[in-house]
């Protein structure tokens, strides 16, 4: 029988309810928190034209990384694989109706083709937040204090957030003499905090930029400072309140998308080092890319996947409680299930989760599901409690048991 | 400009925050009635196998509503177009180590590549539960209990559960001498309701059927009682306290799938004439099928575009609040930025939700965007609120204003 056992596909998975309640944990967190700071929610489709999703990031995502394919009306269709574009194809279409600025979160999944490996899945959900219509600095910094509030609130101890700016690596480039194949010095750029300043050098030489253009780029590097729009995010940054040890200037940073415009940033716990948790930046020229108007935009994505390996790692999960099921109704069969049945539902009413045990099974077997499944009351009508109308009740921590009458056990399960 | 403009796929939505209030709203009721019960969420992938998918409906989905084609290694893949059948995998591929019986609730999107028409859509959501591992038929009578209790919450207060059996349904044919093509049969019978007893007949002369077998198929219909399993499904139905015009027996009712095995139910709104709000039923050996243990199953799935369109239509919708944000906090320029966005930061600390306004336009603009918002309360920092350690509030829907102390705004806000 095993041979014809069905599987799920590799770099998928199946949540069951434990791990639903770690998942649920951290969304509803960030939720509060987005929330708070005024961010409503937007969903879009799974699927979108190819056209919308193809030439946003880079060559690489497009071919490799997309499940693209042909619909029944012959249409080139594909799952999306951020949620960054899909909004802004919203933007582009909605954006004139739109009061701005219009701040949104989006929790969903998305796809992508990439090779599995540990924390590497091929579906995981990405929780964005996105401010359009304003290119204040002070939106900038907004999103800095919402990925430091939610930080904090996962309880991570230890993460930074590195910010830079595409107008300072544009300086940097400049000033180094690369005007050639920039996104290609920015790519090897990139791998900096991964693979050192050696390896990027590696990189450079192999890609035939000059050891006079490698110099001064890393001469430039080390000198590069905040220009003047980075110093009002900062600014605004210390005026939201947050520590100055959680955020830095990091002239190395670049992030991968083609379609960032001004300030990045990212962030990364250093243990365990399961590197980035998120990251984002501002891309006022995405929406007019798309057809849209002109509306400039910044955002930043929580990656829940990493976040919740490195809730795992450090354990940094609150006490979540077992289950919500307050009370199971055992089953003593027919005599008594049209009593037990109302109980059941009196208590369900009362809004106190019940469930009932479906299956004329021993006692001991009944008791012991309650107990397998974390349930803290198990509540019995056998025929003496019938004909008396009373109720006993199991508390399954301490074993101890106690019958009152069937109008006091709301009260009870409720005190 | 237009013409280059993206689009989303046909069929498909986005939502903006309105309208996911309403989707919110119908979700969060749901998900807590189904906890009230003691159902556990659990969530499987978008893809699976296209092995998996198919063979499990009937001919016509696997052919014309399916999303299948091949990923990047060749594997056949397809997107669920339900979510019965991908729990039913969980089930094979977990089942052993899972307590039983075993509750969960699920909700998440399908697609189906259907012709769209007015509330037909190819990505929607379904919000299922099921009860695996036990063939009481109290099992069968929960979901109805729960289909009632979910319905009556939204409202709606003229529905119907329409229950048959799937042994009903084999007892008529072969009394009726139906013997060949049973599943071509019943697919016309369940048009029933739709096309009425004549289309029926006529759909049935069409299919070869003898006069003879038709007519007495129409009597046994008529005569039709439910089955000793189904009387005991209605015998706990009753027990959980249903009032008895909340449901009936439908000797006509079908449902599509082939997988079902025993009691089968459909709910239907009768004004508007939405039909179909939601089904389901027993399918005992579709976890076998896939490989798997021998776990019975019994669920419904609620549809939640049905369920949408519905409380739409006839107004079952509560006032919901139009914006989760309380306060606005205006720009007033450089000079007093530095009080607003800790006032902001105060005020988000304090789980009020708050918006900084952050471009420097004038005062006038500023309050018309909080009152497009329907954001209740503006809170103003001036110079001269800077230098008195106050802030003005404006009460927009009364247009009142008045200056506290900033240590008494969060007393005041959240009053």
């Amino acid at each position: 029988m095993n041979n014809n056992k069905v599987q799920t596909l590799k770099g998928f998975r199946d949540f069951l309810p434990e791990t639903m309640a770690v998942r649920n944990y951290v969304k509803n967190l960030l939720i509060s928190v987005f929330e708070s700071y005024g961010f409503e929610p937007l969903e879009t489709p799974a699927l979108e034209y190819s056209s919308v999703l193809k030439g946003k990031y880079n060559d690489e995502t497009d071919e490799k990384l997309g499940y693209f394919f042909k619909d029944n009306g012959d249409r080139e269709i594909g799952l999306r694989y951020d949620l960054t574009v899909p909004t802004a194809k919203v933007l582009a279409i909605y954006g004139p109706q739109i009061s701005m600025p219009f701040k949104r979160y989006q929790i969903q999944p998305v796809w992508r083709a990439d090779n599995t490996q540990k924390g590497r899945y091929r579906e995981f959900y990405q929780c964005d937040i996105d401010i359009f219509g304003s290119n204040s600095p002070i939106t900038d910094a907004e999103i800095i204090s919402i990925i430091y509030t939610a930080t904090q609130k996962l309880n991570f101890k230890k993460f930074i957030i590195r910010i830079n700016s595409r107008s300072v690596l544009s300086d940097l480039l400049v000033k180094s003499g690369i005007t050639n194949n920039q996104n290609s010095a920015l790519q090897s750029l990139d791998k900096f905090q991964k693979i050192g300043k050696d390896g990027v050098q590696k990189e450079l030489i192999n890609k035939d930029f000059t050891q006079v253009q490698i110099n001064s780029l890393f001469k430039y590097i080390k000198e590069a400072k905040p220009d003047e729009n980075l110093q009002a995010v900062f600014a605004a940054i210390k005026n939201y309140g947050i520590p100055e040890n959680f955020y830095v200037f990091d002239s190395t940073l670049v992030r991968g998308c083609d379609y960032y415009t001004g300030t990045i940033f990212e962030t990364s716990v250093e243990e365990p080092k399961i590197g980035s948790i998120g990251g984002g930046g501002r891309y006022d020229n995405l929406i007019e890319t798309l057809g849209g108007p002109n509306i400039p935009a910044v955002g930043y994505s929580f990656g829940l996947e990493p976040l919740i390996d490195c809730i795992n790692e450090l354990n940094l999960l609150p006490e979540l409680a077992k289950t919500k099921v307050k009370v199971m109704v055992a089953n003593f069969g027919e005599k008594t299930i049209s009593k037990s049945l109302e109980l059941t539902s009196l208590l369900r009413e009362n809004s106190i989760p019940a469930v009932f045990y479906p299956d004329e099974k021993k006692i001991g077997k009944q008791f012991k599901y309650a107990s397998v499944k974390n349930i803290p009351f198990v509540a019995l009508i056998g025929e003496d409690e019938s004909v008396n109308d009373t109720v006993t009740i199991k508390n399954m921590f301490t074993s101890e048991q106690k019958t009152i009458s069937q109008n006091e056990v709301i009260d009870f399960m409720l005190k």
